[in-house]
């Protein structure tokens, strides 16, 4: 029999749907300085409906990292009983609950390629049982999960069965350094005794899925400047350098045609899985060939020789290069040498990697390998830590125990070879364990053009989460 | 004594280079769309001009290669005498007297990066001697000299010296399909002896200049596709093929870290300069240091080992790339493994190469050396075959004798890295040998910004003009 907390959330649920695509409407592109005003405005909108739903001291955190940041939003409720730190024999404690920090975010990516959506990235439109939209599954629909699924608590029960703080960021898409310095000041708003982070996927549609693993990564812009201006390519082509033609030099030089890195050291501290961890993996339902057709689409697959796709995306790092600015990008010709060239390169990084050491060998390799007769530069954009989880806790219990009841299936326990920065800053600063309980699929197209959530999963999405609340509190 | 038309241009010299400055705030860039009335502007108000001074048969003539394209301006007057087709025994034949072709155009390239240009592109602006502005010397103030001196001579004259033919086009920097075209029409009239074109520059300030050599070129497009979509690529990342990475691996395989095309059989035709050729550069006032310094301002000239700087900017084959279109160019991250990306690759050719050869070559050798997991296309933007003038005509005899008048030098031979594809079809579809008499200098930015033209080489060119078509009259 559902919980009354289930029916209520069952019963609301097309309100749910259509709050969700009001919130979807609003282009909080955090990358975009025009969309500052964007962001605050979502901020603004969710911490307005959790005062509505009962959640207390609800408020914007400013955040002002090197410049104007977008907010953070926090809310709690911590009526429960008890206080964060877990007694050491749970059982002897009664009473006693726990505290959650509970954490999303409002931002999103940018929209282009504009022209290869199907229909308009903030116009959010219900498509063969999918709602379509820029932010629909990362992370605005998975974060407004959790918010749906304490209106539905405190509506039915009239108090949450944990003690309950929400924090919600607004710059996950360019880094989170705002919520990063936030965290590392261990303010006593955030004691808790775990995080629950809903921004990760199922394996498949259908399986539940928690994610204990996230790989690091930097994110880099590299210069190379040649001439001291634009020259004609037909005067002083033959002596002039060309910066493009050295920046593809370099980067033919960080990676091997099959995908090895090239950067002296760079594996020295890459932490294999562990061979129980290899064999889960294989027992996943997962095909090379049918990921290769349907998701990535490509004519063949690339990277590491010797390691399957699952452990080239959860547990090697890779180097990616993302756009080239600069030079003559119009229609048509323009037989111009250009002054300058740069590349937004980032590279993902495995378990024990650090940001600063594979930062300090990319510069230092970078520098070596320039051709001659050109400059080059390296700036750090951001970075984040790689991160694994340990699956022994209470709250991981809790959690299968309540997917369990709601997909009928046992959890598969997997890794993301994306990165969530924040859950390496909550075990490092405020010694928490997150619970990544993400129910994106696989082929939502995330930080691509016809960003999808599906509306299934959105609707078990808040049951699972309202379940997990539940079964933490027992 | 100056004659009657020198006297004229002189006295006049304040009115034509206020002509001229109304001429270059028409932006008139051809490659693109939204300047296609800014180009028909241009030629009308040539058009009136050649009217206004006494130019016959004066019209636009419309050229349309597969899509809209910036009329032709032609104009004639043939009252000198004699008809084209010099005879065997020009002594013999009292009175005779040869028919020019006068080419130059008003098109100009984009005046992209605007920030770095220290006055307007379009507001033209005298400073130190020179006037500023995207056209100045390329090629609209050199194209402008040949109507200035036209006038000249009507005016103080009553008749010229010669029979003129002009012709000017405004689509040279896109290629200017529509004038080969007509060339290759073989129209009536055509019909000349030579052709004068002000299109290259003097080798040194001062030092009067004929160029007697041009490279061949081809412009490219190559294409490479991975994903059928944008990835993201933390959960792609080391699986699906990154197209700005194979793009790189390309180009890094096109050209070795010296400067050799590696592109198999490229430099089979390349025919070197002559031993005399060759003698005679060395005796040039070139120091390479200075020129890396004050030209380039790079710390270091690139290049193929072995050649020095004027066989590699003169006489060998190179490889250029202009801009790399496509992906994340904002501001910021992005973390988004794109689906393609794109290469504007330029190829310049010595002479006997061929473009169609060339390209050939190259999209086959690009196939060949793609990575796995990408697919590639190659399409060639725009063509132009390299030329070598004979210097033992009558014409660049007369050429020299009217440069050592007024610059009171005598005349170096030159090549020229760039292209005029016109040169080799007036060469080949026309059989007129064309005098290439330029007052640009080497450090009039052609394509970048802050372009110039030295205000004294407007006025001595106008003054070369009127003396070379007085002497050709002879």
């Amino acid at each position: 029999m559902p919980s009354p907390a289930s029916a209520f959330a069952a019963e609301n649920h097309a309100r749910f749907l259509d709050e969700l695509k009001a919130l979807l409407r609003i282009p909080s592109i955090s990358t975009l300085p025009e969309h500052a005003g964007d962001c605050r405005k979502t901020a603004e909108t969710l911490a307005a409906e959790l005062k509505r739903i009962g959640m207390e001291h609800v408020r914007l955190i400013e955040t002002n990292v090197g410049r104007e940041g977008h907010p953070l939003v926090y809310a709690d409720w911590l009526h429960a009983a008890g206080k964060p730190g877990a007694p050491a024999d749970r059982s002897s404690a009664a009473g006693w609950k726990p505290t959650v920090l509970m954490y999303g975010h409002y931002d999103v990516q940018p929209a282009d390629p504009l022209d290869e959506w199907k229909t308009p990235p903030f116009e959010p439109t219900e498509r063969n049982g999918n709602l379509y939209a820029r932010g629909a599954v990362d992370d605005k629909g998975q974060m407004y999960m959790h918010v749906k699924a304490l209106e539905a608590l405190l509506k039915a029960d009239g108090k949450l069965p944990v003690n309950v703080r929400v924090l919600l960021e607004g710059e996950e898409e360019v880094g989170g350094e705002g919520i990063a310095a936030y965290v590392a000041s261990k303010p006593a708003d955030l004691k808790a005794d775990f995080a629950l982070i809903s921004d990760t996927e199922l394996f498949a549609p259908g399986l539940p899925t928690l994610c204990v693993g996230l790989r690091g990564m930097i994110y880099t812009e590299l210069e190379v400047r040649g001439a001291k201006t634009d020259l004609h390519s037909g005067m002083y082509g033959g002596a002039a350098p060309n910066p493009f033609v050295a920046l593809a030099q370099i980067i033919a030089g960080l990676k091997d045609r099959e995908g090895k890195i090239l950067i002296p050291g760079f594996y020295d501290d890459v932490e294999a899985p562990s061979a129980e961890e290899l064999a889960a993996w294989k027992s996943l339902p997962f095909d090379e060939e049918h990921y290769r057709e349907t998701e990535v689409g490509s004519k063949a697959l690339v990277g590491e020789a010797g390691y399957s796709v699952l452990e080239r995306t959860w547990a090697r790092p890779t180097l990616d290069v993302h756009g080239i600015p600069g030079g003559f990008i119009g229609a048509g010709a323009k037989t111009v040498i250009p002054a300058k060239a740069t590349a937004k390169v980032s590279m993902r990084l495995a378990p024990k990697m650090t940001p600063a050491k594979a930062f300090a060998q990319y510069k230092s390799y970078v520098e070596q390998i320039a051709p001659a007769g050109v400059e080059v530069s390296v700036r750090l954009i951001h970075q984040g830590d790689a991160c694994l989880i340990p699956v022994d806790n209470p709250y991981i219990q809790a959690a299968t125990k309540a997917l369990r009841e709601v997909w009928g299936r046992e959890t598969v326990f997997i890794r993301s070879g994306g990165s969530i920065p924040i859950v390496g800053d909550f075990d490092r600063h405020l010694g928490l364990p997150s619970v990544m309980m993400g129910f994106g699929l696989p082929d939502d197209n995330l930080h691509a053009p016809n960003e999808k959530f599906n509306l299934e999963n959105f609707r078990l999405g808040i049951q699972s989460i309202i379940g997990f609340l539940e079964e933490a509190g027992r």
